[in-house]
């Protein structure tokens, strides 16, 4: 737990840190989120992280709380008040304060924010990595705009933790049609025998994952082949390798789904590769 | 605004009442909670709000924040000291304030509680019954499952206000089928051209509104008919009337519907004489 939080436009003991009850990310989940990266004191494609907000905030209409350069002063702040090296960044952004009525509150009602920051410690993700993580697949019942960062996320927390009382690290949703959407905190990826990644396209079905974005460049890099499609728990249990994706864990092989082992139940060359390749290409801002 | 509000145990000011920045309410929107009118005094239905307050904790596996007796008092507590008359108390159960990790946390960790009350003019309720309020049709967005009272509720602020700016009081949302589930709070009701009654059954794609029970057990009283079915938006504009329940409109009729009248376009006898009967027959208690 960090030590000090930015609330509303004042650093405080973590401890201390308040919100009114009448704050709509409190009653109604209405607000959207970011979690970036810290690594080595730096925050991890900080830029895509911003220009994703501004996208979220447009998406559901609530306006910058901030300025964007504000923003990322507060977001520097707290990594250096936090004392973070390796961690992450999460803030939040929510439509305000106002006494209870599910439509916009007048105009002059300001949007929250809230930024914190925390240590990780990277030999966890790597030993994590090392041996590969578990998935169970469930029917996606999340609302038609996950492709939007929002608090929508009880269906998130009710499968993760699903998914840890199976004894896996993350659950996959499989929407209407058979097809794997993503992961209750990660985006999802195979490798097929033929050694091609795939990963779904960025539709509403979707979140627009920042790693994902930035593990498509260092797939470019790598000279790897990528279809942006989407594919079925069926297709994944034949895949050549799985793997999952966000700020914190990079690109984390999977190497069961619903109990049945993925290339032979231990990461694989290609995932290995991606993790190494994004730490060195990764923007650092 | 209340002025006191019961938050997690203590009675405090409502403009100092807080929560955490790590309520699972505010990060996850991890909780669900209850609105209960209050007339003359009395807590309505009291007792088949606390019944559905415990079908959603359980749906979603969050424990009582303090036994249902305790709340009882909390309530009636939270109601005497705002001195409210009539309008309306509204309480909120989350996970608990917990380090931000999508599955549950320790098992230490207590549900967060808030009630709080205020007042509504029954006049104000009394003109919008007798001019009727516009409505107006929208895709249904919500997660799968909109029957549990959870704080999953973007998709019904982005429809209220919606409506909000297309002048009308209520978005009635239309599932894949094509048939309205319900309204972004309330419930949706027809009357066919034979007089009977429509309402859609209580099934996961809408909430089990207690105001809608209360108003089936009237329906029964006055000796009308009713069928639990889907409509479509196509058969409400056919209706002889159309409204709304919840616990603060009652039965409020709908006098248009994307812009197309209802009724000729004014309140019919069946809403009035079921809000009438409400009144008479709904339980204080």
């Amino acid at each position: 737990m960090s030590r000090i939080a930015y609330v509303n436009g004042r650093y405080v003991p973590r401890a201390q840190a308040s919100v009114s009850i009448d704050d709509r990310a409190f009653t109604f989940g209405d607000g959207v989120y970011e979690v970036c990266e810290v690594s080595a004191g730096a925050l991890i494609e900080e830029t895509r992280h911003l220009a994703r907000l501004a996208r979220s905030l447009a998406a559901v209409r609530i306006s910058w709380p901030i300025g964007e350069e504000s923003l990322r002063l507060v977001m520097r702040e707290i990594v250096r008040r936090n004392r973070v090296r390796d961690g992450l960044v999460y803030l939040q952004v929510s439509r305000g304060a106002a006494r209870r009525d599910h439509g916009f509150p007048a105009s002059g009602v300001r949007p929250g924010l809230v930024v914190v920051a925390r240590s990780l410690d990277p030999a966890v993700g790597a030993a994590r990595a090392a041996a590969g993580v578990a998935v169970v697949t469930l029917p996606d019942q999340r609302w038609g705009r996950p492709d939007i960062k929002t608090l929508q996320l009880l269906p998130n927390v009710l499968a993760k933790q699903a998914a840890r009382e199976a004894g896996a690290f993350e659950a996959w949703f499989v929407d209407r049609a058979g097809f794997v959407t993503e992961g209750a905190s990660t985006n999802a990826w195979i490798v097929t025998p033929e050694g091609g990644l795939v990963t779904r396209q960025a539709d509403e079905a979707i979140l627009h994952g920042v790693t994902r974005a930035a593990l498509i460049d260092v797939v470019g890099k790598l000279g790897l082949r990528l279809e942006e499609r989407p594919f079925t728990p069926h297709e994944a249990l034949g895949a050549r390798e799985a793997f999952v994706s966000s700020a914190t864990t990079i690109a984390m092989p999977v190497v069961s789904i619903d109990g049945q082992a993925i290339g032979g139940g231990r990461p694989g060359p290609v995932v290995a590769a991606l993790r190494r390749a994004f730490r060195e290409h990764a923007q650092a801002s």
